[in-house]
């Protein structure tokens, strides 16, 4: 016999079934949650046409991009290939079924997404995504970025963390800034500075910035835009201080004033706070854009981000579609949650109740009282093997929080014991209640 | 702008929230009789090393697997595609998780597969299924095939059909009569025939028998064995009544009488019949197979069906794993449901209450009343544009069961009137309540 390797494929997350039944229950709660927040559920396909998937793409997800082929044809001719985000697939659905849609459109996705990334600790290539989006026709006011944050921010509540903030930025108070220090032919590169700044010691971002700018009193004006953060109203302030006389730049900080506020007013308890670090890449974001951090863990990085895009549409549409959205990656998360031992392992037994027949003339009554558990939501099992008592309550044993032993008596009678497994105490039931 | 096709990939189930809701609700209902019945969920990997999909494939399944590569290699190199069903990723689980799990292992999967068939109408490439599997270490009584029946039958009933039967057989006993009628060479023909029998008319099923197996008497046999069909009792003694002398047979007769006794005992309201015509393909079943159809509308075909397996782990193991399953493929049925009109438009409005702020004053005693009713498990959304009140009330009538709007007086006095927004009638709810 050929030793075939049974492993699943590196970069991909495989449960035993009780780590399964808590990470479930984490993504049904952030679920429902969006549900009650009333954002509609909808599914994509997870093969696209590559057109779509790159028309706005390149740099790494161009790269890292799982390309489909039927085994008939060959890679050069592949024209679909497997999601990487919930966007890209969202902005097509969007355009496709705009006829039907109300806006504005508050939709939420959860499923699984590919990236062929390179295989390392903690990251996947087949991953799980929360997301969470509105889409507006032709405007969208920024009150809907406010309900993104207060949205997941009640969904991260979900999740066995101490605490979170949520760092909000928006992308037109760096781009403003930029061209009112002349700086816009640089902003790539700056971007990345500054998106990386927390990385590095301040002196390297310094040295960066140097190298890019190749003048102080910008740069020291720079690293004075990256220093601020904060509560609201101070952060503001910090911002006008600046001076900068730029369009971009000032409707960037009220749009970012106007967000905080409407965020607070909506979820007073939600860690909220500006700061101008957040970039989030070169990605498709144009206005709020934010991260949040867990200040016990930092290590971690961000577990929850997103922001505004107004412009994704526009690769498949004429018609303006800005939207707002932001997305928890469950998966890396609940890797994380296990590597710091923040999964509950108490909650993993599966079954509620086994019930262990002694022999097959009691089946139909083990039967008729699994019945009456499952209509009480009690997860039943039966014990069917033909195996030794002890062999049967040792299976019961394994996976169950309740064992009911059904003999002649019990079948006669219409009553049972039911034991805990535990402590192994032990309360009558009757098959009438 | 170059104009992009935004129409999902032809044979890629996509549908608007309304339904999506309604298709969520069914898989949601399936996998919680499936949980109720001590099933344990597990997750695989969307995409598998071809060789485990591969192992036991061959025929069509291996024409339209999806193989996955990424953009740098080509179709050849590729050793990397998507799974096509559930049963094959978890013989893969099983053998590598052998020490980890309890058996009988109880296992459910409810997720997407993928197969590249040619596109027709009610034909999916993307496709969920709902399976049930129990797995035994060594052996596995039959009495746990009568389990996966009951508890299919079960989850069936959460759909909207009028009414099922199951249709039950034994691959031993087409075996056994073959080798008994000394018709082994040829038993591949003959199942197939078997397997088309009720789509083409009795002559020319009589007319393909006669053609390969070219002997009038043993012709006669098979056909009178493929009329077979009815309740146990008589069912088994129609079989006896052919007196076949094989082993094979008769432990195949006495399987299918045992597990029918069983699901009887298990669940007396569900219709379990024998019925010699269900074959399953040429799938890697080894002993019962059924199918389930719905007799008032039979030209839907299966919509519930399975086995019992012993072989499929050993091409990945040593160690002796027999099962029996069954799969409901929910995308496929969900689309004929709509088809035939059974699926209830009326559950299909997304929200519970849409709250309608005058104006940005009011936005903060809407959110209070928001978590209000998301505490009492009401979706409930909130109008933030900044449009007038009747555009605002156009879309919670379009969105929403209830709408609540909140102006100065009502957030002053906490006290609200909830609008049933399709009979107009009106109660006041207060804030304290």
């Amino acid at each position: 016999m050929k030793k075939i390797n049974t492993a699943p494929i590196s970069g991909m997350q495989e449960l035993l079934p009780g780590m399964q039944a808590e990470f479930n229950r984490l993504k049904n709660e952030i679920a429902r949650v969006f549900g009650l927040h009333g954002f509609q559920n909808i599914e994509t396909p997870m093969i696209e046409r590559a057109e779509i998937l790159l028309a706005k793409a390149g740099g790494d997800t161009e790269k890292q991009i799982y390309k489909v082929v039927k085994t008939a044809e060959t890679a050069n001719t592949a024209d679909q290939a497997l999601r990487f985000d919930h966007t890209v697939p969202l902005a097509r659905y969007v355009v496709e079924h705009t006829n039907d849609l109300v806006f504005p459109f508050k939709v939420t996705q959860v499923g699984r997404n590919f990236r062929g990334e390179r295989a390392q600790r903690g990251r996947f290539r087949e991953f799980y995504q929360c997301d969470v989006d509105i889409v507006g026709w032709n405007d969208l006011p920024v009150a809907y970025d406010a309900e993104i944050l207060v949205t997941l921010a009640e969904a991260i509540r979900v999740l066995p963390l101490p605490s979170f903030v949520m760092r909000v930025s928006n992308r037109k108070i760096l781009s403003g800034f930029l061209q009112a220090l002349n700086l816009e032919m640089k902003a790539t590169e700056i971007l990345e500075i500054v998106d990386h700044a927390e990385k590095v010691p301040k002196e390297k971002t310094l040295e960066f910035l140097n190298e890019v700018v190749a003048d102080a009193a910008k740069v020291e004006k720079l690293m004075k835009l990256m220093e601020i953060r904060g509560e609201r109203e101070e952060a503001v302030a910090k911002l006008r201080a600046l001076e900068i006389k730029n369009e971009l730049f000032e409707v960037g900080v009220q749009e970012l004033d106007q967000v905080l506020k409407i965020a607070q007013e909506l979820s007073p308890e939600t860690q909220i706070v500006a700061d101008m670090l957040i970039v989030r890449g070169l990605d498709y974001y144009t206005g709020m854009v934010f991260e949040t951090i867990v200040p016990e863990y930092r290590e971690i990085g961000s577990v929850c981000s997103g922001g505004r895009y107004e412009d994704l549409a526009s690769y498949y549409s004429e018609q303006k579609l800005p939207a707002v959205g932001g997305s928890i990656g469950l998966t890396r998360l609940f890797y994380i949650l296990q590597e710091y031992n923040l999964v509950k392992q108490a909650e993993l037994m599966p079954v509620d109740v086994c019930i262990v027949p002694i022999s097959e003339a009691e089946i139909m009554t083990a039967s008729k009282l699994a019945e009456k558990l499952r209509a009480e939501d009690k997860t039943t099992d039966i014990v069917l093997t033909n195996k030794k008592l002890s062999d049967k309550l040792k299976y019961a044993s394994k996976v169950a929080k309740y064992v009911v032993v059904v003999g002649e008596t019990e079948a006669q009678g219409r009553a049972f014991k039911l034991r805990n497994l535990a402590s192994g105490e032990e309360t009558e039931i009757r098959m009438e209640d």
